[in-house]
């Protein structure tokens, strides 16, 4: 089959490479229909994620058609249409029953397209299939649902669950790439009274604001202070959410939530950020990290069944399969406005 | 009467000031009859709050007997016995409604020899005195309730509750000063499976055993970090309280604590520390700041009543009310084996 | 002034009274601006609620201007524009400082109306001011503000927070009244996959479609139980509120929640109902009741403000305060379609 | 091999049966190494359990070592020594997902010894053995360790954990069953302030004392309504359990619960109670039932290894495995002090 492989850092190719097969039988090996690039694989292939060996499959996201099931596994069969999770889980470790599934212990976690071949393939063997696949009704689209993949559940449960959105607050988002826009998407779940998105990039402050942000501004620190002090009567944000990953982002985040407040980081991070514990000792505030577990998974796939969400106003290329090193290409350049890239067979 | 006032940096008397008066209708007078000190008072004494003016009376933690009330007062009337809190409360603001005294933003929060006189004299006044006062009952012994003031609630709010300890878990408290000790024995409450406690200091460990600290080791991150990993499987402590204010151990807490587990700071900090995103960001840790809001304070009691918590081994030293410049002194050595002196009328 | 006056069960007049004094230094004396009626006042009316002595001053739903404060008083003075809560907390009880406002045990709670002269008037006392009344902004109007007085709050609090509604829930309202109808919208908030609302009045059923309702059906328990389990894959409702109080419709309620889910009572009962634990016993259901604690209210005002919520179509009639007697006849009077009705001065 | 066979109302055997198969590839056989019998058993034999069918072997609670592995399994290998839960989850049902494993809709719940054979038998096939079974440290005992298959989880589950008990809560428990007396042990992880235990029979109130209840009373509801009232100054308890399963004790408990309080039904009901909503509908009171789901097994493992519980003082009888008519014949007389009997090979 053919498959998009990592070559050690800058090096990808949309190559034949074996056909996967069940290892455990708890696998399943899934044909893949639609197929999205993550800002993960770009991380990867600058060579910034050292266990990724050189010669893996990358991609993490997926959907597809069942083509062979493991021994063990009961919930699937051939021909099943399925979303494949970001995050394999094998249901029985400690983390995994208490739903971190993302932080198992046996196995699984973020290992498709990291530490085992992914989906960016015709094909693709996704470990503890009974807990990673997860059926789509007709209703769903294959671009819509390989949303739920990652992005989605991401937005969610490590910046609207983490962050405790709850009707009528101010939450600020900062960063308005893929995933801030899908926690402006996810936070409206909860009605706040103000979102507020920060981003340098003017057309993604009009993406923002088009998916419901009520105001967008410049990621200056000050403006951003003195704007959320105003909405707020001075008290600062409910709810900040951090979704670039850099240090100064990061440490705006603890300069804009109020007392009693929660930072919800949802930005991949390479460096350390400083935490003004000299003034935020004092604060009542909360700060949380997460990678996904996806445990969010079942009901955010419900809400898009039942036209709640509709992702794919963030979907602004579409490609074949075979155009895979074109949609690389794009999807690099976010300057030149691609958000997701969706391909399909 | 007599006052210990603070006359700026390095300078403190007991000397004569005028008495408190009534200022508002809900403030109440309380002759104070126990008072203690604490590690904040040392803090004002070095200069490091500024907000807190030469001239003002000291001391936030005290029990006493109500002399007069304002005409607004209608849970109080003078000889009732109570207990001052730390923290008042107007018990109306948005942040006083969420339970969040601490952050009052209508004229409360920590005041008391703060930013108006304290308690640290033979009177004092204690504003919202409805909220911030609590009855005593006679089976509890001044000595006993004047830690309620202050230290059980802070190690039990700030510690214990917003780090989630639950029966079983691996709970870390880094620092067994006053503070640290109070968080082992309010921990103790929920019935973790095992406390370790982490201080430089002999004394200190063995007062941690005493009150129930179940492994007790020298303040090095390396052995830290392999003694937890030992007692959890390699999977980090559930729970991670940082009780001492430096950015070596807020840091050391990071490390100690395991995905989906919580680091609670309750130390006081100067300075800002650095924060490893880099590692934490996948790791769905939760960390929390947070002053006394004194809203457990009722429960304390009724368990200081009920004698499922006893506070006086803390007790290192009595003094007379008259004996506070010598108290200080006292206080101000730890290394000479101090954690709390009480002084009684 | 003038007010509407209970003389007994089947008896009330709009009749000239002694304008109200300052009692309590915590009252506060509010000029009524806009008012309204609820199903607890014809309840009063109808002898059912003893406690109510003949001469009490009904209602408890209001927004006013404020004429007078007592000296306690510090959040608001002569010439605010506020809404008067139907709960008045004392703040400083042991049930006030859990949030549990209707619980209040020292002298509050629900009593405007109740066990004091009430707001049906063109001048009110209202207890414990601070607490109690809210400022308004002056983009909200009065009659969409008096629906947070009681109606809003009490759907939200005791259904929607209590049933816990999360975002792709199958939410069940028993019942079409004002209650279950201002539950519809104020579940809305919480992006519920699907709510069903059961009402055995079509007028009823329409004004929930119109505010929102996916699903509405008649009151027959056997065809709302199996309209719930075809939607839910026979698993049952994720959260039911009953919003009737008769014993009939609580137990349909008990029968269409799934496993793990919750039944929120919202009625007014007035006898006990059946509860099957002999099949209820393990199927894991919490079932909450309560008095609505208008902790909320703040909330709920941002959330007007901002344009989240409007409750206004559910004003069915409006009147003078002059019509009073009127209005009473048309609320009275469900069948010709009443909801909510409003008087202005 | 030989088990304890049910063949109808009232008919029971210790009798060679063929020894159980892998059915599936994650079945787990096990040999008993020590089983208990269960009050649900004495309910199966007295024929109120309908989808029990004459022939099946009974039992939910033992201790064995792991005789042989399906396929599937992954985490035992045979020679394990394993706690067998009395429940069974597939792990990725959506009721599993969540947790609820004794709500699982995919085979699993309680089926052993209910649905399919059981486990008091010389062996047992377990479904779904990576989840349902759990490693032993040698320094738990068997006979400490069966008291983890069913009683201590349902109590702490299902009593505390649903109950809500928090340090220094006055506690209420009605009947001193095995279920009853499990859960004042495990209600006192939490450190309540009071646990008053009711019950008629005067052993199992000594057995309640010497758990560390600390009042006592016979079950007559006026004496503990008054002795409630008495203790908490006239609010009502904070937490209320019934495990006894009829409809006066449950009616008790609603009676006893203050406002805001939480009634926790642990007991297993026959037949309906009355829920006297006429007055609860004001107290904002939760009541919760449940199936055990045995999710905090391996919590209550660690408290075990690590001492913090000890449930060996309920066990009053112990048996050879072949004595089982015998133990069964102990166990149903509980008149003559019997509390858990365990049988060992």
């Amino acid at each position: 089959m053919k498959a998009l492989v990592y070559h050690g850092p800058g090096q990808r190719s949309w190559e034949e490479v074996p056909d996967p097969q069940i290892l455990h039988d708890s696998d399943v090996i899934v044909g893949v229909d639609a197929v999205t690039i993550c800002g993960t694989d770009l991380h990867i292939l600058k060579g910034d994620v050292p266990e990724t060996p050189s010669g893996t499959v990358l991609g993490h996201e997926a959907v597809g058609t069942v083509a062979e099931v493991g021994s063990a596994v009961h919930s699937f069969q051939p021909g099943d249409h399925v979303l494949v999770s970001c995050i394999s889980g094998c249901g029985t470790c400690r983390l995994c029953r208490e739903g971190h599934y993302g932080q198992c212990i046996a196995g699984g976690g973020w290992v498709l397209g990291h530490t085992i071949d992914g989906v960016q393939a015709e094909y693709a063997r996704v470990p503890f299939g009974d807990l990673s696949l997860h059926s789509l009704p007709q209703s769903v689209s294959d671009e819509a649902a390989v949303l739920l993949a990652d992005i989605l559940p991401t937005s969610y449960e490590v910046g609207v669950l983490n962050g405790g959105v709850r009707p009528g607050d101010v939450v600020v988002i900062v960063g308005a790439g893929p995933i801030g826009l899908a926690a402006v998407m996810t936070a409206k779940l909860y009605s706040p009274g103000c979102i507020v998105v920060v981003d340098p990039a003017e057309p993604r402050r009009d993406a923002a604001k088009s998916l419901g942000a009520d105001i967008v501004l410049d990621s200056q620190p000050e403006p951003a202070l003195e704007l959320v002090q105003s909405v707020t009567g001075g008290l600062g944000a409910d709810v900040v959410m951090e979704a670039v990953g850099i240090p100064e982002t990061f440490e705006m985040c603890t300069a804009l939530v109020r007392p009693g407040g929660r930072v919800a980081n949802i930005g991949v991070h390479g460096a350390p950020a400083t935490l003004h514990l000299e003034t935020l000792w004092t604060r009542n505030v909360t700060i949380t990290t997460g990678l996904v577990d996806t445990s969010s998974t079942p009901r955010l796939l419900r809400l898009l069944a039942d036209h709640h969400i509709d992702p794919t106003p963030m979907i602004t290329h579409r490609f074949g399969l075979e155009q895979f090193m074109e949609a690389y290409d794009v999807f690099a350049r976010p300057e030149a406005g691609a958000l997701k890239v969706v391909l399909e067979r």
